[in-house]
């Protein structure tokens, strides 16, 4: 069994890194808090007039290298490889790569290990790699073709909303993945 | 049909800027010119004393970023897209990811423009990613799976004991491609 395990919300605690970064930033303006969150694109939660804000959190250098690791996630990975999955991180960069793309490369050497490095995937296009399960937490990914993959949702406040899909986290992916379907 | 496009050898001169690296950096040093090149690592032409030149030249910054582009690949690219191919970059990153990952990225945008940035594809696997046709240099492309991909060798002095592939050129794309087989 192929998983292409996606970084950002399932990894990666974006959530995490965008509230402390923004708190950071931007003291006296609120934050919305990862468990009130409705959209998957976090600059969707907030009013145009703070949308230049949210965007500069993000394309800050240093922020995706500084992302805490979702608990649970590598001891899930390192599980799944020992149990003979084939796992890929697959992730898709911001299309402003100049920080982003290198310190997706950073954050799985420091967070995972350096094994992991040779089993990380970087495309705009997840529908063409194939695999039998991807774990994602945006509901909609766009692409080219009919998957070979099951989309699992990683569960996430914000994906909430869509309920045609099987969801799983890191203390449930035992049951969800080795029971049926899978 | 779908094509993915190696970088290295095919699209961008890594010879050449390998030969103008070496020159620069070890001007007391002889280099092996391209067309004498008859493995398809570089660092396996020169001797074990030298190795670590080899790797010094490559693995410097600025050396993926500054690589001229190989005469006619940007105009074939636009020529396959205008024939409605869905043309995809497929490169895979060395493993010491620090200067070439991001460095990529600034070569596409630079030498083809921003929008191919959207079909810029890392892997260190190419043989999962579904395609028809894989324009590659290299002869022995590793991987997990068996290929959907035919491999079309992009036709190098180092690739030339190979004679189980078709080969191309930036100069002979078009009958290769829409000729037999593809």
């Amino acid at each position: 069994m192929r998983i292409l395990v996606d970084m950002d919300g399932v990894l990666a605690d974006f959530e995490r890194g965008f509230e402390e970064a923004w708190q950071t930033a931007y003291p006296d303006l609120p934050v919305v808090p990862a468990a009130e969150r409705r959209h998957p694109l976090v600059q969707d939660e907030y009013p145009p007039e703070l949308r230049g804000h949210v965007h500069t959190i993000f394309h800050a250098p240093g922020f995706f290298r500084a992302l805490p690791p979702v608990p649970g996630g590598r001891a899930a990975l390192e599980a799944l490889w020992a149990l003979g999955c084939d796992v890929r991180l697959c992730t898709t960069p911001l299309l402003d790569y100049r920080h982003c793309v290198v310190e997706k490369y950073e954050w799985v050497e420091r967070e995972l290990g350096p094994a992991w490095l040779d089993r990380l995937i970087l495309t705009r296009d997840k529908t063409i790699i194939r695999a039998d399960v991807l774990i994602d937490d945006r509901p909609q990914l766009n692409g080219s073709d009919v998957p070979t993959w099951e989309h699992i949702l990683y569960d996430q406040p914000y994906n909430r909303a869509d309920r045609s899909k099987r969801r799983l986290t890191w203390q449930t992916w035992r049951e969800v993945l080795f029971s049926d379907g899978a």
